[in-house]
């Protein structure tokens, strides 16, 4: 069993159905939320197999479409169920990014690139297609968001997984580790209103 | 004869001219207006180009700059009559669309890619040219207008594209049969305001 | 000594500046303005690369990321000073251009490809990552303000240290005498208010 593939699907899923909830709540069409949700699953693996000069994963393999197309339609038949959460977006793009992660840093520690490159692709596959999904949606991208731990926590979640990898005693359980960090520092964060400690002074007002 | 470049250069023009009228739309200036055609016209086979591993077509054949140039340079003196028809950025979004979605399925299919990856390839080189051009004159991207059938006219006549190339009736014809498909599905569509069914009730309000 | 490889570093100090200071105004958190920087320093870079075929250069070389992280440090302690200029997005923005125009030339130069291509590299290297940050921060891309002179400084810049390149006399002098062009141009064209003609008539409104 390929515990990388299973992951990326994983994460596949959880960014298709943040795609339909976003694209629902602007009432896109039945076609423009699938394509919300094919750029939201695949945009960020896209972009780290184009940097890593891969072949482009879910051009090659249908099980990533074939999720996709399923997710969506799924999603939009239990969307009522899906929406009953008010925060359903939220979780769902939480889980995503911290799949995403692991797979980022993962493929890149397979093609052996430096620590911090492996860090950044994985903070890159599990961001990137939030961002495109927001700016097609026409929303702020959640990822620069000041009030809340994105960005940041995928580069912790990323550093955990590479340091756990070189470790003998948790690597098995390195996925589940990094992943549940991710998903921690963003939920708690958000909880309990935790910010990085602001640089801006209060006279200094946005421009 | 290439039919498939000439289908190609007909698409650059048609995308050239409704990047110059929707930059003049903005009162961009001169080289503004280039960079938009520009990137109208090259956007969707850049990134199709980029999946499929493709050296990026207009890198190589300076036949597509000097089209968008010249496209450029002639759509800027004769804006006016251009402009004179209100739909003129219709128009030739339209044709454009129709064109590079047959062009994009045909590059996949060289590629020896599977079906539905070959009719997202032409739907991808039709609409992201159109969508890069959009969101760098801040407009709501076409594709995610709700009243518009736009991706869903792609996805149909790449679909039909491919189903044509199986037969060997009309075979010699498919260029022909699908890009009107794809022309005539979006003409209607606004004519009569046609959408794709509603998944919306009408309680759901847009937030 | 690399000259290439410095210009290049040069660029990356430049624009990384003007992606922290363009992240500030936003009120952007300490890692947001991180990968502003970032992406203002590699995003032309890296979609040159791709077109172009190559590795992206900084996914091998560390002194990029070095650099870029060293610089958004020092931007943000010292951003009472930067500040204090009130066109250091300006000025840092402007000496960015002009070094990657040069680089941009000289990298498709490299790889052999025609000359109108070799320019259009250069203005591509100097502008994508600014128009990435602008869109990311919310504004409109500079390159787009009809007010000011940019793309046009590019092509101008990138046109000359391609013809210099071709003399006996200025070769060596070639990266400063392009790089002081791109400069000059845009300085001036702001200080004395110099727009490329306009096509549009006081009669046609902007809609």
């Amino acid at each position: 069993m390929d515990y990388l593939l299973l992951v990326d699907i994983l994460g596949v899923i959880a960014f298709a159905i943040s795609g339909v909830l976003a694209a629902m709540r602007k009432h896109f069409d039945p076609f423009g939320i699938l394509i919300i949700a094919f750029v939201a699953s695949v945009g960020g693996g896209t972009l780290r197999d184009l940097l890593l000069g891969f072949p482009v994963a879910w051009m090659r393999n249908m099980t990533y479409i074939s999720f996709i197309i399923g997710t969506t339609i799924f999603a939009i038949i239990f969307r009522k169920k899906l929406s009953y959460f008010r925060r359903s977006l939220f979780l769902f793009d939480t889980i995503g990014i911290a799949l995403y992660t692991v797979v980022g840093v993962e493929k890149a520690i397979e093609a052996n690139f430096s620590p911090i490159i492996c860090v950044a692709m994985g903070t890159l596959t599990a961001c990137f297609g939030g961002v495109i999904r927001d700016l097609l949606c026409g929303n702020i991208p959640t990822i620069f968001k000041t009030k809340e731990i994105y960005a940041t926590a995928c580069i912790l979640g990323g550093t955990i997984y590479f340091i756990l990898l070189e470790t003998t005693l948790f690597k098995e359980f390195s996925y589940l580790i990094a992943g549940g960090v991710v998903v921690l520092a963003r939920t708690l964060a958000v909880i309990f209103n935790i910010q990085l400690p602001s640089i801006y002074s209060s006279a200094e007002s946005e421009d």
